[in-house]
């Protein structure tokens, strides 16, 4: 049994967590709520119990934990995970800051397992770990050459702040949190340009890919797209194999993998789609086909909810994962 | 001066011809609109003169007209495009119907010229269109390999049915042009489902592309998606080139061409967006960067009016093409 705080927990992402923990039943014998000062002193409901969320301070970071849930941003998460971990806790840190660091675990459950050379484990870009999923299966059984990205991403990665400029945008409000209206519109804008003429968040999706997968030669290509809709990632994935393959072999592949739905049933009007997704764990694929553009290349169209599989659910299958390895060990 | 008909006048595309028509003060002597029967006997203002829409039928397209805008779906083009032909009319077909057959003209003016085997010339699919425009110079400075689309498409595509799906969705109201609700929602499924794996529409942005730019070899393959936007398609191109180019040639030789608004100034925020082209004639493109996943490879984000550009204005621009290759010719 273990003391567990989630940090951020009055956020989006951060009551998904708290939600996620309830409904798997995760054992702790303490859990600690944090937020910034803003929201401290707001009370959350877990369990039929009241807990008051508490400010995050440095102090506070050096209590005794065993896990921290951080999902607070990248500048929060720089300042007070490296704190957690010398006090002995293991962060699982949702924010980008130390994603691609040499010696740091950057996990999808279902693809990787932590080293811990350190012990903070970075939980990846929302996009990415839906797009892994798939990828992993497919590299193991044909090699991977070459992923090509386009997405269509939701609101909610954004936050509250995301989903009330949609809700505001219906109501014929100008946006407060993106630059240009996303109601009615499709933002090719996710995150601050780089010099390359990438967003981050397609840097992201590159750099990420290749760490999860252990691929470094992998050739990566994205374009990130927001889209007037709420919640639930689609990522439109170009995959290039090493090995011929078929479609029926993809999706033989895809439909015995771990955490993954086929839906690919066109004739019927079966694929996956954002609405479907929504409050589902699992990640969805289908549309599966021929891209008879380029050798040994297919589309495949993939959908996830973003708050869960994304980013929350992915963090607690991550302390599900140390607590089997652990438990493990231990026998 | 000559005799104009348009058909399907009442429809979101006819009525888009009739106003490009009269902002372009398209000159002519007399102006019939035709429908189905059920929506003749509506009647239409049209610079300041009220015009009753007539059922199309089999005796009215043997009239003699000098040109026929026709926007009125593949069933109807297929039964009464012939008939206006025989009967001496150039016909400017909206539909799908005769686009691929070989002695078919299918013309963006920026880009082709007609040939009139046949007196039916094709408008062509929407997303095909906006994305030849940036295209064509290019394959005429680089060459073009390979071509990659995936669309961010406008429920004004689907006609009044798509805009009120839409629209009705955001009441909380089920879809009922749409098998799916396209509020909230990315719909990975325009038109029907083809053998293999592709949508209709997919194919018509392969096969289109390689007849309008004239290289029968050219690599093409597409994703179309419906997003929940009114107005304005936008398209990822992924595009190869044949000889080597930098970002900085493409954007000079996108910025110099017709019927392209460059805006590609990233670190300003500014980039083409469904929001900014509805109302526009021009196409725009932006977001020009290397895609490092293949050689000579560069990505694009276009942006067009997808009634306008996509479908009546075109339909016009053939018209005004072909008035001024008469008058040339008669020079």
């Amino acid at each position: 049994m273990y003391k567990l705080a989630v940090v951020g927990a009055t956020g989006l992402v951060g009551s998904k967590m708290l939600e996620v923990l309830d409904r798997k039943n995760i054992p702790f014998s303490n859990l600690t709520l944090f937020s910034s000062k803003k929201s401290a002193g707001t009370e959350v409901q877990f369990k039929g119990q009241t807990y008051v969320v508490r400010e995050l301070t440095e102090e506070a970071a050096q209590e005794p934990f065993d896990y921290v849930l951080m999902s607070a941003g990248g500048g929060t998460s720089l300042q007070f995970s490296p704190l957690f971990e010398q006090s002995g806790a293991i962060v699982i840190d949702n924010s980008s800051a130390f994603r691609m660091d040499d010696d740091i675990d950057l996990i999808v459950p279902e693809v990787n397992s932590p080293k811990l050379n350190r012990q903070i484990i970075a939980n990846p870009n929302c996009s990415t770990i839906q797009s892994v999923v798939p990828l992993k299966p497919l590299a193991d059984r044909f090699g991977l050459e070459r992923v090509s990205y386009t997405t269509y991403q939701a609101v909610s990665g954004s936050g509250i702040a995301g989903k009330n400029d949609l809700s505001n945008g219906e109501q014929g409000l100008a946006p407060t949190n993106y630059p240009h209206p996303i109601y009615n519109n499709a933002l090719p804008h996710i995150d601050v340009f780089q010099e390359n003429g990438y967003t981050k968040e397609e840097q992201k999706m590159i750099d990420e890919t290749k760490k999860i997968l252990e691929i470094p030669d992998l050739k990566v290509t994205a374009t990130c797209v927001r889209v007037p809709v709420q919640d639930s990632h689609s990522v439109a994935i170009n995959v290039t194999v090493k090995t011929p393959a078929t479609v029926e072999e993809i999706r033989e592949v895809l439909a015995d993998a771990e955490g993954i739905v086929l839906i690919d049933d066109v004739t019927n009007n079966q694929y996956p789609m954002a609405v479907n997704s929504t409050g589902k764990d699992e990640v969805f694929v289908g549309r599966i086909r021929t891209d008879d553009s380029l050798p040994n290349s297919f589309h495949l169209w993939c959908t996830a909810d973003n708050l869960l599989k994304g980013a929350a659910l992915n963090a607690v299958q991550i302390l599900e994962q140390l607590h089997q390895t652990r438990s493990e060990s231990h026998v």
